[in-house]
C-alpha cells in the first residue's frame, strides 16, 4: 500500500512526491500527458530557470522526480475509490493507498454540443456512479470513446441493459450499441428526450457525459468532493472534505501560475506527511 | 517615483520582480547579500533544478531579472518611512516609490548578551523611531557598528545629546562616544541601569540594538507593522497592515521552503499590481 499516490506529473504532483520521497515516504506518480503546459510554448517568469519550454520543464520535472527512485508511471486513471485507505484504478492496473493527492490541473474536454449545457441536471449527467441509479431500466445514453467512457459504461450496465454509446463521430470497438455518427444537438422539453445525430434522432432518457480522461472534477464529482461554480476543489490547508484527499495546483483555483502550482505541491506535501503521522 | 520596491534580492523578491515588470510596472530591487541560502549548501527539492548551490541559485535569480532589465541593487536599506507613498532610504541613495515589498527573508543577528532579554520593553528596545521619545534628555546607549546603527542613531540624537555608541568590540570611527569594550552583559533591577563591559560599567537609561543590517522584523517595528510572537510579519492577502506595503517570503512564516518564496513573489505580484490599478 502505497502512502500517497499522487494523479498528476506536472509541477505541483512532480514537486509534491519530491517532498513525500525525501520525507520518507512511499510515494506514486500517475500522469496521463503532459497536460495544460505542453500548450504553453516558452516560460520566462519561472524564478531560477531563464527561459525553457512547457513540455522541457515538464519532462525535466518527470526526470528529477524519478532520479529520485519515485516511480511515475504514465497510465490513466479512470476511478478513484473509498475503502481501507483509497483505490486508484488506471486503465492498466489498480494501486492502494492511504492518501490520494489530485493535482490534474485544469485541462478540459470541451464539449460543443446545442443543448447540452441547458439539460444539465435533466437529463445531463457527468457521473455515472451519481445519477446512474436515477435511470434504472431507463434508455440510458453514454458519450465519450476512451478508458473513462468504458469505465463509466460499466457503472451504468449495473442499472440498464439499454445503453447507447455515442461517439460523436468517432469509432469505438465495443460490444454495447454504438452510434457512430455526429452529433448535431440534445432536445426535449423539460427533460432530455433525444440526441439528434446528422443521419437519426435517438430517444433517450438521459445522456452521461464522458468524454476524454477523467480529470479533477471528474473525480470530485464521484466521491463527493466539494467544488466552487468553477469545479475548482475546494480546500483547506489542501485537503478536501474528504479526508485523506487533497488537491493542489490548477485545480483548486487561484492564479495558476506554475510557480504557484509547484509550491503547492510543497505544500501539500507537508500536510500529506502531517495527516500520515496523525494516523 | 518607483512602482514598487522590492527589498530581498533572494526567491520571493526577484519572483516578484520579475511578475511586476512583465506587467509592465516600474520596480527596483535592492538586496544587501545573499541571505539564508547562501549557507544552504545544495538545493534538491526545487522544482524543475535537480540540483544547484544556494549561491548560484540567488545569482541565477538576480541575473534573470537583470536580463529583463530590472535593476537590481547591492545597497543596504536602513529605513522605510511612509509620506506621498513610501521612501526607501539605503546606505547610498533614497527612492520614492508607490509599493513596498518587504521580502527580506528571516536571517536575524543573534546576540547573546547576558541581561538583553530580560530589559526588553524596560530599557532594551529595538527600535529608535517607536521608543526614542521616552528618553529625551536621557543617558541613551545604542548597540551597533554599521549603517544601520548610524541610521538608528540620527534619529536618537534628536531625543539626547548624551549618547554613547556600544561596538561589543569592534572598531568604528564616529564623532561621538564609543565604547570598544565587549560587553559581558546588562544590569539592573527592575529597568535597565548599566552595561557592564570587559573593563568598566556604564550607567544608562535605555539601551537601542541597532546590530547588524535592517531586517523585516526592524522595518515592521518602525512602521507599526504587526508581527506574530515570532517576528513573522503578519499579512492578509500578502499585504500588511499598511496600505501599499506587502510581504512575502520567510518573513510572513509558514513552512519556509525556496519554492513557496518564489511563490509568494508571484502572488505578492499580483496583489500588488490589484493595488496599484485600484490607486
Amino acid at each position: 500500500m502505497f502512502d500517497s499516490v499522487i494523479i498528476g506529473s506536472g509541477p505541483c504532483g512532480i514537486s509534491a512526491a519530491i517532498y513525500l520521497k525525501r520525507f520518507g515516504f512511499n510515494v506514486l506518480v500517475i500522469g496521463k500527458d503532459y497536460g495544460t503546459l505542453s500548450i504553453n510554448t516558452l516560460i520566462e517568469n519561472y524564478y531560477g530557470i531563464e527561459s525553457i519550454n512547457g513540455i522541457d520543464l515538464i519532462k525535466k520535472g518527470i526526470n528529477q522526480a524519478k532520479n529520485l527512485g519515485i516511480n511515475v508511471l504514465t497510465e490513466e486513471v479512470v476511478k478513484i475509490e473509498m475503502g481501507n485507505g483509497f483505490t486508484v484504478s488506471t486503465n492498466k492496473n489498480v494501486y492502494a493507498c492511504k492518501t490520494v493527492l489530485i493535482a490534474t490541473g485544469m485541462k478540459r474536454t470541451t464539449l460543443k454540443i446545442e443543448g447540452l449545457k441547458d439539460f444539465e441536471g435533466r437529463g445531463v449527467s457527468y457521473c455515472a456512479v451519481c445519477d446512474g441509479f436515477l435511470y434504472r431500466k431507463k434508455r440510458i445514453g453514454i458519450l465519450g470513446t476512451g478508458e473513462y467512457m468504458k469505465s463509466e459504461l460499466e457503472v451504468l450496465k449495473r442499472f440498464s441493459n439499454d445503453i447507447t454509446v455515442f461517439t460523436n463521430g468517432e469509432d469505438v470497438d465495443l460490444d454495447e450499441n454504438v452510434v457512430c455518427e455526429k452529433i448535431i444537438k440534445i432536445e426535449g422539453e423539460n427533460h432530455l428526450e433525444s440526441v439528434v445525430c446528422e443521419n437519426n434522432t435517438y430517444d433517450i432518457d438521459c445522456l452521461f457525459v464522458a468524454v476524454g480522461v477523467a480529470n479533477g472534477s471528474s473525480f470530485a464529482r464521484h466521491l463527493g468532493i466539494l467544488m466552487d461554480d468553477k469545479e475548482h476543489l475546494i480546500v483547506d490547508n489542501y485537503m478536501t472534505n474528504i479526508p485523506g484527499i487533497f488537491a493542489g495546483g490548477d485545480i483548486i483555483g487561484g492564479i495558476k501560475q506554475i510557480i504557484t502550482a509547484a509550491s503547492d505541491g510543497c505544500s501539500c506535501a507537508y500536510k500529506i506527511k502531517d495527516y500520515l503521522k496523525e494516523k
